[in-house]
């Protein structure tokens, strides 16, 4: 049963088992203990920092480990934060972060703070300019992503540290996509992970705080991992961590090149199986085993389910599939289709007759989905049901994908250079309705208030 | 080797372990999923909920899991004061807590809330009196701990929870100590444990906020856990801590009568064997597994490495063993001996030659670190070496027991109702100089500020 969702977590990989399972014997005593239980841990907490120091390349005091990936950001966001508050409490991060990050700006801008978000390209991708713009003299910390966790399009990390770095700004880098394929370039100052995301268990992260970088852990204090991370250290997962960080990294190489190809399989031929497909994320600069698509007419939720029906697990950003009616922050600021959003990424392993198979099954599911949503054929134009004038669709109360599929049933029956307003509520016509006259080479004229919900106009090109 | 330290941290029980192999494999996936590997996952983390829920005696809903229990701590403390923000800042906390719950009322305190410390007697336990003199309108929340975690004395829970609730005022009790021993007695509000503490696996806490308590949690927003605790759930851990809660308490009432028997045996027999000891702590109202003692003129440090070398692992409150100067303040709350501390845990399953074995290593472990430290023999008047007639002890620069050590060869020499000055600059001196009057029938007179250090007055009364 192929499990395509590494980018949420990758099971375990057999290093961090057996490490896990040896340490659980050996390193379930107190390591700030002096006797030999304690002296044992001692030892085996120092040598999981040196290995994960040595594969993130940094120094062994510079990296604590963390109880998960959210909690060295939290703490690493906070603590640099505090740091230079007297340089000034403004906050810098992407627009496409992961909900960690952008949860703890949030909590920074409700204690006063200022933050500014990046805009994205429709890649998904930051610029060094962006960021350049953006810094201010009271700029306290900048925060960027490796690699993006959604749509998997790598970061300019080193670009923007050295613009960073120029203005004597630090930068937190959200590693925990990419630390499993290499350690991040540049000369970044911060940099979170999360073991779970590597083939590690689940229970351990890792910050790293350079030398010279101005630091003061929040919350309350305890003596351990050198005041950044309080609770007793969970030692069998930091010892797996450790070990299996060494070990995917010995195979990152060649597994890279192998689940890229793979990928890159998914990327060409999707949109030549499956109509109405939009693939998005750099081509080029991405993480080796994730891609991201979205469908027309298709809504993400039918469309797990499907999949999950015929053996794949992945995962979406679209509405209504993580128990919120808004669609994916990232693909909403990369402003591409989000309805029918499937994100595959594949952990190391993933067999060549398992991606076969997802895309052998993948244009029936679309098109069962498609079908029973009504949504219009592809090929040939859709009778127009309302003739009036001024045409309006009424979608109001109507879950994405429908206003989309309304819209594309009565364009036909627009006459080039007409108009139709489409009246939605759902959240994700904001950002569908736009794609959607991108993709079909219509003219998206913009939204107007409407007595309920939001009136989306689009102009007949052609 | 004996291993006497279950309070730190008590070694895997084996459902733990395979509890925690088994769900290695079987929940390794994100409870959030909606894919088959999410749902198993989802199961898995539910039926734990359920059961622990059963075990400390709340609903299933009104628990969550944490990463550690100073995680627990942190966040249940955090999260009620802000929920009763407008009733108060007041927090109150025993003086005997653990320092995870001391840590967060300094955070309190520096953010400008109060806190009053309720004082303990000379077991070491709280009076809900206490408690109730303490009480103010603005109190937000008051923390006390089931039981001690130095000296194993049991807290009046129920009679504290009384006092609180008729004051409207919400308890968190840390049940760390006590949880695997059975459910915490009384009308508490929150709870917070550690299952490493009950033979479960680390990386595992829990917090329990019971309906109706107002509660807000802290931090940055995250949606698992009920918002209480941000991270990736570590869900091995959390099956392993509520398999091994379920396994421990059902062992529980036996092992404890059999415990208790030979803590006992060590509370009777170490006085016997060894002069100048002062065992601390309640002898009743205590935990299963849990004896202290303090020796006079032997320092914890030698102690421990001693007995280590012995084959026994215990912990000490003295100063100079954890890192840190001061003594416990568990130790100085109570206003006992902390010179030659040695807390003995026993975990489940201590067999009884272990602890008749570490009887008849203990009296020439302490008179050994004594010889070598000069200490006075029990027996007999020590020949005074300094006869000046206004006698002062210059033990400046010196650590404990030395000032102790030298007060004692000095004091056969002062005349009856004559009086002699230490001088001191080491904090356990302020402790244990008092605590060596109230052992010796001595009168301590007080304490008066000196050049270098402080004087510690003593008239010798017999």
């Amino acid at each position: 049963m192929p499990y395509f969702d590494a980018a949420s977590g990758a099971p375990l990989h057999p290093v961090a088992r057996q490490a896990l399972t040896a340490s659980l014997d050996e390193g379930w005593a107190d390591p700030a203990r002096l006797y030999r239980e304690g002296r044992r841990a001692r030892l085996l907490l120092d040598a999981a920092r040196e290995a994960a120091a040595e594969a993130v390349g940094c120094r062994a005091d510079e990296l604590v480990f963390t109880s998960s990936g959210t909690s060295a950001v939290h703490s690493g966001i906070a603590g640099a934060l505090a740091g230079r508050r007297r340089t000034g409490h403004h906050l810098i991060v992407s627009a496409v972060e992961h909900s960690s990050v952008l949860h703890a700006a949030e909590v920074h801008r409700a204690g006063g703070g200022a933050v500014t978000e990046v805009a994205v390209d429709r890649t998904g991708a930051v610029s060094p300019a962006g960021y350049a713009d953006a810094l201010r003299p009271d700029t306290a910390l900048a925060c960027l992503q490796s690699a993006n966790h959604e749509v998997g399009t790598v970061q300019p990390v080193a670009g923007v540290a050295e613009v960073c770095r120029a203005a004597g700004v630090p930068l937190l880098v959200d590693a925990a996509q990419s630390l499993g394929w290499g350690p991040v370039e540049g000369d970044w100052s911060l940099l979170a992970a999360s073991a779970h995301k590597w083939g590690g268990p689940p229970g351990a992260g890792l910050l790293v705080v350079r030398k010279g970088v101005r630091f003061a852990p929040q919350g309350p204090r305890d003596e351990r991992e050198s005041g950044r991370a309080a609770g007793f250290e969970n030692l069998p997962a930091i010892v797996a961590a450790a070990a299996s960080l060494r070990a995917v990294r010995a195979e990152a190489a060649e597994e890279a090149v192998r689940l890229r190809e793979l990928t890159e399989r998914i990327r060409a031929r999707v949109p030549r199986l499956v109509p109405d497909v939009e693939v998005v994320g750099d081509p080029q600069r991405r993480l080796p085993g994730t891609v991201t698509f979205s469908c027309l007419y298709v809504d993400g939720e039918t469309l797990l389910h499907e999949l999950d029906r015929a053996g794949f697990s992945v995962s979406s950003g679209s509405s209504c599939t993580s128990g919120t009616l808004t669609p994916s922050h990232v693909l909403k600021a990369m402003g591409v289709l989000s309805e029918g959003n499937i994100r595959l990424s594949l952990p190391t392993g993933t067999r060549e007759e398992d991606v076969e198979r997802f895309l052998s099954v993948l244009p029936e599911v679309v098109s069962g989905v498609r079908e029973k949503l009504g949504a219009p054929v592809a090929a040939g134009p859709v009778p127009t049901e309302e003739k009036n004038e001024a045409l309006v669709v009424d979608a109001l109360g109507r879950r994405c994908p429908i206003p989309v599929i309304e819209l594309a049933r009565v364009i036909d029956g627009v006459p080039p250079g007409g108009t139709v307003r489409v009246l939605a509520d759902d959240e994700a016509a904001r950002l569908d309705i736009p794609a959607w006259c991108e993709m079909r080479g219509q003219e998206y004229v913009g939204e107007e208030p409407a007595d309920r919900g939001t009136a989306y106009v689009v102009r007949r090109t052609g």
